[in-house]
């Protein structure tokens, strides 16, 4: 069978699959199902579904991670509070790069950001009676509401399509009034839409979990990867954009998957608000007999989630971070390779007719990074990504990201060979022509 | 200042650190308080309280996740249902050492058994509307129910001392009955006591999770190190004792931390029942739109709960597990260093008046192994354990092991000098002579 898949093909093959609407499928179901849809037509698939590194890991880390385990630390429990050394360059990692002084005694590894957001959520669910509900700013990684819903906490999202600039305040206030908020989480850069918040927008979500008394759970897997200006030089403006400069109340989430490709690993640290990682709440000392935020972070919940993150990996990232610091490694150099790739592949898209969803920060044009959003005329989610997926093009629909627009998601890391932006313009035209022949 | 160290001054150094009960103290804490009376006292302690590998790590594992580093696997996601390689060959250690058939798919790498606990209790309260509590067989490893309290599922249990042999069916169905029982948790060989269950004992189990629809958690951290016959060759009896041939209710967890000596890179697998891997629960249905109890633990749970287990990591436990099955590798034999140590330190103790608090196994006497209990005439917990901080030994109560005797838990893994056994030898001397000094 040749490209396009037939219409019936592609339903049985979904049947099979339990899956009945194609734009709900998680990532993961997307990843089978494309393997399912290769099988059949023989036809190898452009991949923008899935956010897996394109870059090869940073040998830094590597070469780190084989000396540790040399030196013996498998057999090591490691402290869960983390490696001294991880700790301390990741203090000055987050001096050099986002310009926020946090001492290493408030920085804390993780099994990726995966695991950091889930812990904060929970501890986060726990310091106040009655603060019970996570507020998400979407579109978001659909992964953060599941985890919510796993630990049967609360949830509360908007779309910030319509909110950006000073229309956020309101937005924001509306769900933080009613005093039910514990938590907002939010990635900037964005996933799926590279929506880069401004400082202004930082600005006033810091505000508001100051007035709220609500913690901020900034995701910073994408930092400085928003190339529109060169972030890449240490100790030297422009930072990273952050909400830690406007409010006491923030956790940030520094993953090592993707400004190390690193994400084999699964290895991350969060760096808490020095006054949050200290504050007694009164409500965590009655449950497990200690009061203070980071303190129950460690010893109750990482120390339960799994006691700790793996050793040598921890070593690994305290020797990127600290070649980073230094700059003998330019990590946002590399991950330029992103940018290109963004560039080459929105061109193919805008000379098929598609347009961009979330096309603006404001007053500027979207940068150019690892995903963006793409639309096609009137088309909604579930017809889009049919035609994509009978056309050889894998992507996930916008709506299971929380947006509540007309679109998909699109990740450059795949598109790693000259082949595949060929492939793209192909599937491209054919979805044109396929489009317009069965349109009523 | 030298050895006991007065009650004033240690009482001072736990009001600095905000404990107000020295049996209370977690694990965690008792090793943060050794180490300050390791300072004030200018003696290095005798360390009973902690339970960490003694031995190096397996260097085959070293080497495989060194060659594995060096093919490129830091930048690529694991698959969170596992690597292929790990979960053949964990499939064939099963079979090996517990001769029981259990598929590849059935096998799921976690990020040490801590994360299976969690998110097995987890998930096991979540599968039928109801059946809301976890019970433990007490003594046992106090995460394990920190774990159901952090996520705020019911917890009951009961200390086996009372109840061994046919005395633990009528036991278990005085909970089971009630129908509010999800799951089962319990530890073969035991931490702390080292209770072995018997084959009658686990046939009860077994045969109360089938009736009452209980799911069994066996916890076998310290696989065959019950060294009272050998259970070392691959595909030959006796093998490890296990749950899982008396129900089809059973998931085991098998850590590569001890049997391995791997604690450092948090590696373990999940072993279903593929009766239980395949079931269909129409609860996990309706809240996740998966139905079966394997799929969501893998694409709903462990996907939330840290995206995945260390990807080089997976291949030195698959490689370690392999080595074993092949008989290059003798992992009983490496850790019968355990079995010499318990033997020696038992006897110092038996020597100053001491008594082992579970020592039997029903009939037999209990083996020598990681942990074993400790108790002294008629003192309760809270006095035996501050006379022995007092005198220079850090041990944990076993109070906080649920357990409802008096006396402490002593690990043997940092007994890995002869001076270790002579600083036991006089500490104990000392505490006898302190103890008949101070009595009233």
């Amino acid at each position: 069978m040749k490209l396009p898949i037939s219409k019936q093909a592609i339903g049985e093959i979904m049947a099979q699959m339990d899956i009945s609407k194609i734009s709900d499928t998680t990532i993961r179901q997307s990843v089978a199902l494309t393997g399912k849809l290769e099988q059949l037509s023989g036809a190898e698939f452009v991949r923008l579904e899935i956010g897996v590194p394109g870059i090869k890991a940073c040998q830094i880390g590597v070469d780190a991670q084989k000396q540790a385990l040399d030196n013996g630390i498998a057999s090591i429990y490691p402290a869960i509070s983390g490696l001294p050394a991880l700790k301390e360059s990741a203090s000055r990692f987050i001096k050099a790069f986002i310009n926020q002084d946090i001492g290493p005694e408030c920085i804390v590894p993780t099994v990726g950001s995966m695991q950091a957001g889930f812990n904060l959520m929970m501890e986060c669910s726990q310091l106040t009676p009655g603060k019970d509900t996570i507020l998400y700013i979407n579109p978001g990684f659909a992964p953060h509401t599941l985890q919510a819903k796993v630990m049967g906490v609360k949830r509360a999202m908007f779309d910030i399509y319509h909110f950006r600039g000073e229309k956020l305040r309101a937005k924001l206030e509306e769900y933080m009034e009613q005093g039910n908020i514990a938590a907002i989480v939010f990635s900037n850069p964005n996933n799926p839409s590279w929506v880069c918040l401004t400082e202004e927008e930082l600005r006033i979500i810091g505000e508001c979990c100051t007035k709220y008394d609500v913690v901020a759970l900034e995701d910073l897997a994408y930092m400085c990867m928003d190339f529109r200006n060169d972030k890449s030089k240490p100790f030297e403006p422009p930072y990273q954009p952050t909400v830690s400069r406007y409010t006491d109340n923030y956790v940030m989430m520094i993953s090592g998957s993707k400004i190390f490709s690193y994400a084999g690993e699964r290895i991350a640290v969060v760096a808490f608000s020095p006054k949050l990682f200290n504050r007694e709440y009164p409500h965590l000392r009655e449950t497990y007999g200690l009061g203070r935020m980071g303190d129950n972070f460690i010893l109750t919940f990482l120390y339960v989630a799994s006691s700790g993150t793996s050793h040598s990996a921890q070593h690994a990232l305290a020797a990127m971070m600290q070649a980073a610091v230094d700059g003998r490694y330019n990590f946002v150099e590399e991950l330029k390779e992103y940018q290109r790739r963004a560039i080459r592949s929105k061109e193919i898209f805008e000379k098929h007719g598609f347009t961009i969803v979330y096309s603006m920060d404001n007053d500027e044009n979207i940068g150019d990074g690892f995903y963006y959003t793409i639309g096609y005329k009137d088309l909604d989610n579930e017809t889009l990504i049919n035609y994509f997926m009978r056309c050889g093009i894998s992507a996930i629909s916008l709506s299971t990201t929380g947006s509540e627009q007309a679109g998909i998601r699109a990740c450059v890391s795949r598109l790693n060979r000259e082949q595949d932006m060929v492939n793209l313009d192909e599937r491209l035209a054919l979805f044109v022509k396929l489009y317009d022949s069965e349109k009523q």
